[in-house]
């Protein structure tokens, strides 16, 4: 498909399904109105974020066929917000309607091991790893990688759940006891400067943009902050988005995606993992940016041409956990750009809204 | 109410009833939900554009005492897009719910008279203008006022409707049956260099915010573009600030009203009228400014502190008119951010979406 040969409906304002309404669905959702597409959220929970922002929500679990089939008869397209979408849904929903990102970007990216292998096959560099398809493989794995090392499940996790880090002396067998003895990888921590993650849009005629690279801080395996510019090497930079647009290319992505590296002291890059949607460590892009991350993905995924990634600010973005986002407006909105998710049950720990300051 | 004094349900999360569904309802209901509120839409027409953004829509006559009641009893405050609401629709609703902007505002911009006597007690300085009650005012007001001139009803007049405008030897008598012999002012066409809007946002506790002036360009009574800075004498633009918030002062208002101008040769402005809401010519404010106007109008009626209005860019907005909006993305695109307002029936002179292109 050429950007001349959008189907009509996409011209003229159809509707775009988005599966899983959390914040990403929410804010892809507003950017989708803002170009005039209806939107139609379908998610297992009850009440979700983006349906509050949306056209049509159907409430239904991923194996409803019944349902799948009513919300694929309902949209045009059909985007998503996560990658854990179990793939005989997927099997249903593409042979009716089109799903970007694709497939393929969704299969690596659902399995550790599989990703780590494609990135390397990529040819960059990651943490030493291997495999731990059982309570067996541990201690020759342990050998292998050596300490301190981090277990992490294959499959379903995010924000540092699935994972637990292993120093010398540690119970290792009661490490993966507490995984639940699923399938691992075991990877070698290796000291690192800083992290940092590139934000990539690719469309539909293989063209694509990095945004600027934000330096990320997690604490506990949840992103805290995020800082533009980077003040990386202007190389690391570079080479970080030579690395998004051959993975982008490989797996003939459409969207926005997102890949996290480790920087070590010598400059040189780890490709850690990568996130086939929008991102939280890119939530700062609509503030300081010609063009936002999520208008990008739905540019993207309806067919339209990419937008300006030129950035106007430099920013910090700071995410707002659990009863942070409760305070005082005066307090969060001294001189920073407040979005709020919609959420009202402020658990410790939940992603409920973040905080874009304009430094320049 | 002070900001600290909000009431619990604008902290965590509340609904944001908006009287009318159209674009502006659609814009205001995006900044709402931006800031974690839920929004619920009265309209009657059926599909309002904001409905697709919004958790709740009504469709429901202005005189559906039962529906308003439902509604009132499912929102925490309420807030309207539009300036020609039923007396007794909102005597209903305020006896029930906080409305913001208040009753006073709507009043007086709902009567082009009482409008132009309003500002004139201010010390404004207006148009010529003298009131036509009937065909037998309309030669004594004709000799008064002189040509060229413009008959305007009084009501329901938007734009560029409800206006017939007097050459020497046109037929006056068959313009003011063109208006149905509704009741009219007669206002003499002063010669203008120019016309500027001023967009102000007052907050409970009184502070006021005016965004940088910009000079309009209207044809056949509707806006096409505004340009951003508005290459006014600095004293024009500071003495159309200190007029608007004279005017907010006064209605004691509480929200984003838009105060129009004509800038005469000699520098001195002519006030024509004011709309208490956010308004077409400051659609740029949320690509240009710290804050857009939809955010700052959803503050000031919940009860936030006010936000930056500091303008970024240089910009020119544009609006799509009919099927200007079914133009290729690309050329849209090009440079410039673009908002669709979800209509799907494109009739000629509908505002179907706007351009934004910054400049610098």
């Amino acid at each position: 498909m050429t950007h001349a040969d959008l189907p009509q409906a996409l011209v003229t304002g159809g509707t775009i399904g988005i599966l899983g309404g959390g914040q990403l669905g929410r804010m892809l959702s507003v950017a989708a109105a803002r170009l005039g597409y209806r939107t139609h959220i379908y998610d297992p929970g009850a009440h979700p974020p983006a349906g509050q922002v949306a056209q049509d929500v159907t409430t239904a679990a991923f194996d409803d066929v019944a349902a799948l089939e009513r919300f694929a008869a309902m949209v045009d397209i059909i985007t998503y917000e996560f990658e854990n979408i179990p793939t005989r849904a997927l099997d249903l929903l593409q042979d009716r309607r089109p799903i970007n990102p694709g497939r393929q970007a969704l299969w690596v990216s659902q399995d550790r091991l599989v990703e780590k292998r494609f990135l390397r096959d990529l040819g960059l560099a990651t943490a030493p790893f291997v495999p731990v398809a059982s309570p067996e493989d541990l201690t020759a794995a342990l050998a292998q990688v050596g300490m301190p090392s981090i277990l992490k499940t294959r499959r379903f996790g995010y924000d540092g759940k699935g994972q637990a880090r292993l120093e010398t002396g540690d119970d290792y067998e009661a490490a993966h006891r507490s995984l639940g003895h699923a399938p691992c990888i075991l990877e070698a921590l290796v000291p690192f400067v800083c992290e940092v993650s590139v934000i990539i849009a690719r469309d539909h005629l293989g063209a694509s943009r990095c945004y600027d690279v934000p330096r990320n801080e997690h604490v506990n395996g949840i992103l805290r902050r995020s800082f533009v510019p980077a003040n990386v090497d202007a190389r690391v930079a570079d080479r970080s988005c030579r690395a998004a647009t051959a993975l982008a290319d490989a797996l003939d992505y459409v969207g926005v995606l997102a890949l996290e590296f480790f920087v070590l002291a010598d400059g040189s890059l780890l490709a850690n993992e990568f996130a086939p949607r929008v991102h939280n460590s890119g939530h700062w892009t609509p503030e300081a940016c010609a063009t936002g991350q999520f208008e990008q993905h739905v540019r993207a995924v309806a067919g339209w041409p990419l937008g300006d990634v030129t950035r106007f600010h430099d920013v910090e973005m700071a995410n707002l956990l659990g009863d942070e986002a409760l305070a005082a407006p005066e307090d969060l909105l001294e001189d920073a750009v407040l979005t709020l998710y919609g959420k009202r049950d402020a658990k410790p720990g939940r992603k409920m809204g973040h905080l874009v300051k304009r430094l320049s």
